[in-house]
């Protein structure tokens, strides 16, 4: 089976199939960050949401009082679930954009300006940043997954 | 490079990917029509969930006002996180199914019958229309995932 | 077209494509699972959120007391929830891994403990089972995520 590990090392070989593996699995990680900015925001505030997680501060009233909801948790799990409905189009519409046949230069800029956008979104929200940043961030992001969209409908719609 | 450009260029031209490609982009960009909704109803209702989004109000009580939930948001939203549940599976599942090698009329069916199903849902769900109109789409689009996973399985199953 | 489907054969015909193919559907059947969980407690709670999923049970005051939260129904969508923030980047990750030419032995490890883990995770979340059960179960998936990344950003980084 060498013959097919082959072929699909030309996959993974092809420069533009490169460029997209690379940056979604760095806006992917990124994405992934924010469980763990969530873990330690509702670790450091005191802030949970299920029973069987606050039981080793005690028993009964001890332990409910830390069943509440807190600011920061909720705003890193808004730029998580917004993360979320932005990076699960570009994970599909990038792969199949990727396959289209683009131009290199013309992926990577694709694909820079997203993650960029992604990633700025993030300091934007956490910080956070006077608008309009989060929002122009978020748009920045939007219209390229839409410009890939083009692409691919444009080279292989078949309905 | 050329050579293995014109391998990708094999896999974009095979129908049944193509029909992929271009339903796959179709359900996603309406997906990405839920975020537009959102902040058309968070703009017109006036009804924002991030303090710093409230700023161009003015300033104390004056903007605080409008931190509030508002019905019709908080439905487009469950519309939205309707799509990213179901939506998703399609995205892997479906892949994997073009991959499979089914027949081409096979493919154009399950795939249309899943775009169709979810376009259909977001009217049910954004109108409303009553019930089980949205419940039936939704069951639509669950079962012919359920039939692409069933043929992945069949054709490739590898525990 | 039957030489581009033989190629696409051969794709599906590598072991590691199909283990990933195999172990990825199994993951997306299970977080599908969910949405029937979530409509399972919803209606034996009776706890619903769109006014018209409960005109089955009267007019007026009557139907809108089943307008409500219930903790079951909560627990169930956090799962969901948690499925979704962890299962899409095994979705791009992994195929790009899948892609990135790993050892067989590799490649079923990292599937297993990821399917594993997500699989335990549900349990431990909806029985529920005592802390740390459920953070460990999260843990595993994250940690074979975040191996999966290393390897393809070290055999494929176009940065």
């Amino acid at each position: 089976r060498s013959g097919e590990m082959a072929k699909l090392a030309q996959l993974i070989d092809n420069d533009v199939f490169r460029a997209y593996a690379t940056y979604t699995t760095i806006v992917l990680l990124k994405m992934m960050l924010m469980s763990l900015l969530t873990a330690y925001f509702r670790i450091t505030r005191k802030a949970f949401v299920n029973p069987e997680d606050t039981a080793s501060f005690g028993k009964g009233e001890n332990a409910k009082k830390y069943l509440r909801t807190d600011q920061d948790v909720e705003r890193v799990r808004r730029g998580h679930l917004n993360d979320l409905e932005n990076i699960v189009p570009f994970l599909g519409i990038g792969l199949l954009y990727a396959l289209s046949g683009p131009e290199l230069y013309s992926a990577l800029l694709h694909f820079r300006i997203f993650v960029g956008s992604r990633i700025f979104h993030t300091f934007a929200y956490m910080i956070p940043l006077p608008q309009p940043s989060r929002g122009l961030s978020w748009v920045a992001g939007y219209a390229v997954t839409i410009s890939m969209a083009y692409k691919v409908l444009k080279t292989s719609l078949y309905l």
